[in-house]
């Protein structure tokens, strides 16, 4: 059998390491298929010339372009047989992804529980992404519920890692060189500095993007992303294909330039949940709240940590929770990030 | 309220200088693009050798990579509350635009006249598109319909702009070195030269292109057009997305390849009138009539002025107006635009 | 006349060149939209840095990039008024493609022959690509059934060429430097080593992957291909569009990595049956046998000739041809080609 049919709940053991495969140079190919897919304006991620203009040697490619293509190459190993992606935590960039970069990624697995039905497990996993000089880019812990093969297999031990709730401000990483004292707010497309924001405050973005089935499926492709669920519609009776729940991210953080242009660069990922599934024909619409303000050792950034919560159209303002603690109805994702913000 | 509602009527006044936010740099990803959303052929923008051949350095960008990006650029400031995109005049085009290139936009105010509806006013802004050494690479005239916020602003003093009806010849900017004496008619794929089109002289473009959502969303992201219509399937009761009127222009001009290969460069933009929407599922044709004909001090190099019109599928042939001076049925776009052409 | 209505049957004469027109310089945007179009995840192609330890300047455009966009340039010329793409014989990558190089086309008629009912006749020809520096980088012979424009032009003389059944190994030609002897199979994706697979051995690719109208539509573009039934729902009574051959050629290689991640270079390309026509909306899988093996003179690098066919999901496992030798109801594609495999 020279395929990979994935591995299964049973195929992992507590320290293995797995390093992914297919390295990727990424190029002004992926940047411009980046703003094709979706309604993306980071001033920093546009222009080389604003890049510059911020201490840095050119336009990196978004961070969500680092973190997609270091996910993709985790799919054929991690998720192939996934059951749901469960939650993010520990997320960090270490460093910009420019243009002729070349990205793998390694995992290590540091948790596994198998559930009480005996047929599934979750796999708590680190993964790091590297670039041609093996300097790490970005590294996030991420939990997947598995099928097991073999229902038979015997259950590993229990051992459930201690993550962060948050990724401390102090353990964010500002890319060598960032320098927003200068920073063109008129350029940037708002004039919101991060002493203009307060803790608690919420941000309708207003604009909504209705998805079709090719915007995701070229996405996930570009990303190399193996998921069969995302472009097989013989998957499901309904013939629909369910959305990479990446791809939801990149939407509602290009939806959030809307109020939140000047949250430049996203340094941190403190958890996630993709709450409900996407299809094509839904209409995405974001909002944001702040939860943490904090100084970095920068010359002129801060840092913002906010939530991102992207709902399909017809969801109420600023839908999260229920009064019974469960996601309101139409809630597809709720982020919780840090990003870069000028003083 | 940190989001843009975006500028209404009376948020404009006679004068007023606005940069418009968010260089971008474009590199060969957007040329890929272009080509993937197009059927656009044109030599020049295809092959650096063909370009080199020509003078120049490497191949351009297509002269409506730098027009969308510049009027991208423009929208959130000039038309996110525009009711109708309703002409264009003296539009020049003044270098051309290569992969590497950071792009911006700068609008003035240059004319306002309120509607005898009170509710809505028209704005003329005159739009330059600069590079990354403050250079002109465009200026262009266009004038929209924009709605009141408050109906009971005061109107302003009514200032309509004497526009030219046509950019004259002698004002029409050549690219430095640009040279057709050595032009290789067989690699550009027609062998009709400038002497061998006539004034007024017919072509039917034959090919037709049925166009998707995905297509026009793809490109009108591309260029970071913001305008709410284009995305958002909810902004209509039957869930259609208005096409961006410039998708119908490049669609229109990459059709005419067939019949006009060797127009190479657009360099003026007379007028224009985006006639009626178009929406997915549509297949658009397009045709053209010779207008003008004028030499230029370039070597080998003259300028053609052509009529373009993009018509849907099933509109007979040449229709442009009945005899009541209305446009016909099926008509898309009236495009009056310059391009040189080796002699 | 000045637009193109294409040749007809009888414009084709024995040992007539045509010049294809449109060069086409291709960049990391044409990589990355291969990437998106495509689950293509071979490491050679997506790696500057792999491609490095296989002794190549950097990764090389994927080989179908060369194949589709020389291709594309033919079809004015060769295919615009054809009936139906019968085969392909004799096909050699020569030389690998990288970002930056401008690729033009040149055909040669070698064959021709009226049909009995003096309606169509079939054209072979011999097309070479060609780089910036008049270097081949790939040659095929194809032939096709084309109409007549005049039913009472004369027949040609039949002359039908002798072509080989399949590339022999030592023609195969190895790009210049090419070593597999420090090959990363983990890198790469898989442990399979040309010693690995056995003559005649079938291997299932496993995933599937649903076309949708504007996939297809965005990469015949971007090969510059104008035949107009992939584009223009007109043409049918349907509204469908027929998706192009080539597309079906990607889609099948690319679902292909999954058991064959390591048969990294396509250099012959034997033999070649569009079998059946792929619309949007259904979901193509693919299946491979290996036809030979063979050693190269270059370090670590052996030959494999693989049998690659794509089908419709529901047909049954490893399906071709029936007892009565008809290709079996869901064949797609039956392709014969040679890729370079490690040691």
């Amino acid at each position: 059998m020279k395929t990979n049919r994935g591995r299964f709940f049973e195929d992992y053991t507590i320290g293995q390491v797995i390093a992914h495969a297919v390295p990727r140079t990424v190029s002004g190919g992926e940047r411009a298929l980046y703003h094709a897919l979706y309604p993306a304006r980071g001033a920093l991620y546009s222009s080389d010339a604003f890049a510059q203009s911020c201490g840095l040697a050119c336009a990196p490619m978004d961070d969500l372009i680092a973190f997609h293509t270091v996910f993709g190459k985790t799919v054929p190993d991690v998720s192939l047989n996934a059951v749901a992606n469960l939650g993010y935590a520990e997320g960090r960039w270490l460093r910009p992804v420019f243009a002729g970069d070349t990205l793998r990624a390694v995992s290590e697995v540091i948790g596994l529980k198998q559930n009480s039905n005996g047929k599934t497990g979750v796999v708590y996993v680190r993964t790091r992404g590297l670039n041609q000089r093996d300097e790490p880019v970005l590294e996030y812990v991420r939990w997947v519920m598995v099928r097991k093969g073999n229902p038979d297999a015997p259950a590993p031990d229990t051992v459930v890692p201690d993550l962060a709730g948050a990724v401390p401000a102090k353990d964010l990483v500002v890319p060598e060189g960032l320098d927003f004292t200068r920073y063109d707010f008129s350029e940037a497309g708002e004039p919101h500095r991060l002493g203009d924001y307060e803790l608690g405050e919420q941000i309708d973005h207003v604009d909504g993007v209705t998805v079709e089935e090719v915007d995701h499926m070229l996405a996930t492709r570009l990303w190399q992303n193996t998921a069969k669920v995302h472009f097989d519609a013989t998957n499901r009776e309904d013939g629909k294909r369910l959305i990479y729940g990446g791809h939801v991210i990149s939407l509602a953080r290009a939806l959030s330039f809307n109020g939140l242009a000047n949250a430049q660069m996203i340094v941190g990922l403190n958890a996630g949940a993709h709450v409900s599934p996407l299809f094509a024909g839904d209409t995405v619409r974001a909002w944001s709240q702040v939860l943490d303000i904090a100084p970095t050792a920068a010359p002129g950034v801060g840092a913002i940590r906010l939530r991102l919560v992207a709902v399909k159209h017809g969801t109420p303002a600023f839908s999260l929770k229920g009064a019974d603690g469960k996601y309101a109805q139409g809630v597809l994702l709720d982020l919780d990030y840090w990003a870069l913000m000028p003083l």
